[in-house]
């Protein structure tokens, strides 16, 4: 029997089977956690590795576990959310596939060696830290969604160190940093090879992008995928956003 | 009357009343022109200056023209496609507004000042010139299509030559080249500000981006604007693109 707090709930993806357990006051998965286990095709073989970075409450590592049989590390600096993660886990018995480390992603080398990983899934905080900038007044919240104890370049630097060469980085992240995400995937030798535009609605800007970079990949040939709207004129969701949710 | 060489044909784009001399032995618009002419907002006063680069028969800056009263000044170094421009300047009676220079955009300085232009539309040769790389055997194609006479580098340097402080260039290219465009518009201090990709069919690849940048603007703030579907899933064409072919 997995302890629930007074404060958490367990959520169920449909399309997955898979539970989550979820708090509005600390931590609760967002459709991005979705978009991005279901972007990248991922490895399958039980000898290569997953790394889930920024791991939160673990959604996205549990999420691809079932697509996969490959041994996913998850990486989270908040050890509350680090235990709602154990928990989780935990809860859909899959221990022997999913280890939560409560660990500054900075320290990554303590728990997962240098040039190892296949795959490194990443849902980042979005925004910059900047003194001025308006932030949840709740730590949990903050952390997870303002650059301040992780920066974007912080991440991808460690995705590079932790990855094989042609090891691939799969991250969510805002349209809106799009330059400084090509820039610093260049910087840290990660060439962007496709790239998804996610619209809330099919007349409105894109507040989502999707993109996977290979290791020392060349810098040319980058696709971008076919469009993903989520809602339809009526605010429904639309044929393809159900298919993510709810599996086929 | 307006001279028509044996070779070539009027077409008329219903949703402007402008009328194109065109030649499928000499050079077509794509619906490229279209998209790129829709895509900006368009300077508005007389004492303007729009310049439409690597114009080809014209038709980027014949749409553009129904939009505007702004003088559009047009480069195309092909003397048989300027002189196709010009008769369809005169077919249209738009002497007074679009004047068509034959000459290399690499010289553009002999015919427009520098920082003078408002606005820049650019639908450059796609391809790059390698050696090996197929070309059409048509000089005509082949220096439309590749970048033969006019490198992306030689167009956007040019472009940041002649526009303001604040001016702004509207490009069509190839989503594939898009890390490439990012470069050179940062190289020549041109910030991407509006992204819009275009998709065949929702369930394809994007293969057409527009892109407007603004000279000396800040990087912060780019937007990835709605997606646009050309055709739908029986292959007619969406609501959204019968609205700029035809229309409202």
């Amino acid at each position: 029997m997995v302890k629930l707090y007074d404060d958490e709930r367990v959520d169920q993806l449909f399309a997955e089977d898979i539970k989550v357990i979820q708090s509005s006051s600390v931590f609760s998965y967002s459709i991005d956690s979705i978009l991005l286990a279901n972007f990248p095709r991922l490895p399958q073989k039980e000898n290569q590795l997953i790394v889930d970075l920024c791991a939160g409450n673990g959604a996205v590592g549990l999420f691809a576990s079932k697509k996969t049989k490959t041994p996913i590390v998850q990486i989270e600096i908040q050890e509350r959310l680090a235990d709602m993660a154990r928990r989780s886990v935990e809860l859909n018995n899959l221990e022997h596939q999913i280890t939560v480390h409560t660990l500054d992603l900075k320290e990554s080398l303590r728990v997962i060696t240098h040039d190892s990983a296949d795959m490194i899934l990443v849902n980042p905080p979005y925004f910059k830290h900047e003194k001025e900038s308006k932030k949840n007044p709740n730590p949990y919240f903050a952390i997870a969604r303002h650059e301040i104890s992780a920066t974007l370049e912080d991440i991808v630097k460690m995705s590079s160190v932790l990855l094989k060469t042609n090891g691939r980085l799969a991250m969510v992240h805002r349209p809106d940093r799009l330059l400084e995400i090509f820039d610093v995937l260049r910087k840290y030798k990660i060439a962007p090879k496709r790239v998804q535009f996610i619209y809330p609605k099919k007349t409105g800007q894109s507040n989502t992008v999707l993109i996977e970079g290979i290791k020392n990949g060349s810098t040319e040939g980058l696709r971008i995928l076919p469009p993903l709207v989520v809602h339809d004129e009526n605010g429904e969701y639309t044929k393809e956003a159900m298919k993510i949710y709810y599996g086929n």
